[in-house]
């Protein structure tokens, strides 16, 4: 076993999107786990948009990275050092790692993962925080009900890919909203999404939520904010339901954007909007992954995993993916 | 009895601010009730901001008026004749009689009035539609827990000032935002309301906000909408809710406001924002009406009336409302 430990601190805070330079690769050495606490070798490590918000200074529902310290984001791997009567060596466990290639948490934080049931690196994905988002974002926050129009934007990233088909799963008609022609292909062709377009390419969104929604949208489970939801808004029913998950299209601005006021809209058609985390829902988390892991056996849920290999490559992968490359989950595989 | 009925009809379609010149005072036949109507001589009638969203062409959540039509609006008189197995002639009714002197109305969608339990112009106010709407809407839209802060926005108004003392009812620390010193001590002296402050005189809403509600601020009625609300919702605690019932800010601008982007606030605060209508309770109106009559009568809500002599002054009543020149429920008074 290594003696050091590869790691990626945040070196700058962004100003708009954010730059390499803003990262720094440094070797400290290996941590050692205090009473209570274990040692995981990360094999994956998660890159995910709330990361834009932790480089920002000030907390936001959570405080942000320190300059100089390693990144947050959820790993999972193997457990080298036990000090938790719940681990033994060799175990495999899902843990806020960060950006390293090895991590100290706490056991009781941790979630032991069975490599016999799923590839492990699904526990950051399908059966991890965004299959567990997309299923309590949009069944208890979106409150669908069969043969309701849902709409998804951020459809083809990772929350949004599962959102669109546990609408299907529940009866409803799903509608996303992607930024290229190869993500609208996919959720379409691949994950039985029923209609969707690509933002990047449509001028007039409202034109494009009409015809793909004749009959108004019933659930807007938003990942990404601005004029995408004013569309999606004006096309809403009478008593529909706006799940907000994310605002991508906001996290590198360096002021807040302005746009139509839409509370009027609220009165007239009984609009109800909830922002949600998915520690929310901390103590329902089994059931969640319970039904979510049933549905990928029965081929019910797909997913797909955008793998980029080499702690080193996280900064591009991570500022790629604000920009929308990334179809599914993105992951960093450490060797 | 008169054979000519007196009635002021929607003369032409306002831009901005209505102005007098839009009503039309007429006389007309007196109208005859059909099998199942009641004819109903108004003594009251009310005068509420949502009937500048009637005046507009196209319907909002109900069709607008029709050009040369009757306006539309709650009213509270005596039965002159009765075609309907529920009324009689002298009884006491509460209709959507229109700006008029006589209105024709199904007997089933009136309300009988117990003059002998409270005076009659309450139906239209404290024990009628905008204590209804109080009720409902921060019961249960705004969902308020004992001991928590909430801010009613139109505070002095016929809704926000029975807001504010059912949340204190319901041990809530009650703040309002009004539009002139009298109102402010209004609410504050009459009302019971822990504090309140002047938007007219403020200049910066958020501190004013802020030194009012030192804990945050749980629930937000929100009669108002604009600059108001931004302040309001940057002071929102986690898991705060927001009740929409009117953006009287908004009613008479010709292009929607362009406003900063709140949804992020929604995820990081977890916020939960719902508009109504106070139809949507229509099953439960006979609960809000008792507790409300239980209250008033045990003079724990108090409310006043600003009643205006004479059908003819209702259009300036009403332009004079939307600028705000009235405390409590408007009412204009026939003769």
């Amino acid at each position: 076993m290594t003696s050091t430990n590869r790691r990626i601190v945040l070196a700058a805070r962004p100003v708009g999107l954010p730059r390499e330079a803003d990262f720094r690769l440094e070797d400290v050495a290996l941590p050692e786990p205090d009473e209570g606490e274990i040692l995981v070798r990360s094999r994956y490590l998660s890159l995910d948009p709330y990361m834009r918000g932790r480089m920002n200074e000030g907390a936001s529902y959570a405080p942000g990275v320190a300059l100089n310290e390693v990144m947050v984001g959820g790993t999972v791997g193997e457990v080298v050092t036990s000090r938790h009567a719940g681990f033994v060596a060799g175990d495999i466990a899902q843990v806020h790692g960060g950006w390293q290639e090895y991590g100290v948490c706490g056991g009781d934080e941790a979630r032991k993962v069975d490599p016999a049931l799923a590839p492990i690196s699904t526990s950051l994905g399908v059966l991890g925080m965004p299959g567990i988002t997309a299923y309590f974002g949009l069944l208890d926050v979106g409150l669908p009900r069969d043969g309701e129009t849902v709409v998804v934007s951020g459809a083809a990233g990772a929350v949004g890919s599962l959102v669109g088909q546990i609408a299907a799963i529940k009866g409803c008609r799903a509608i996303g909203i992607a930024g290229s022609d190869a993500k609208v292909t996919y959720v379409t062709q691949e994950l039985g999404f029923a209609g969707a377009f690509d933002y990047k390419t449509t001028t007039d969104y409202r034109v494009a939520v009409g015809e793909l929604c004749p009959e108004g949208v019933d659930v807007y489970f938003d990942n990404v904010g601005g004029a995408i939801s004013d569309a999606v808004l004006a096309a809403m029913n009478v008593g529909g339901r706006i799940s907000v998950c994310g605002q991508i299209s906001q996290y590198n601005l360096s002021e807040r954007e302005s746009g139509p006021r839409q509370t009027m809209l609220f009165i007239v058609k009984r609009l109800m909007m909830r922002g949600f985390l998915v520690f929310d829902f901390a103590e329902r988390y089994d059931e969640a992954l319970q039904e979510l892991a049933g549905w990928v056996s029965a081929g019910r849920l797909r997913y797909r995993e955008d793998v980029v290999a080499g702690l080193e490559q996280a900064p591009a992968a991570f500022i790629g993916m604000l920009q929308g490359d990334n179809i599914g989950k993105r992951l960093i595989e450490l060797d």
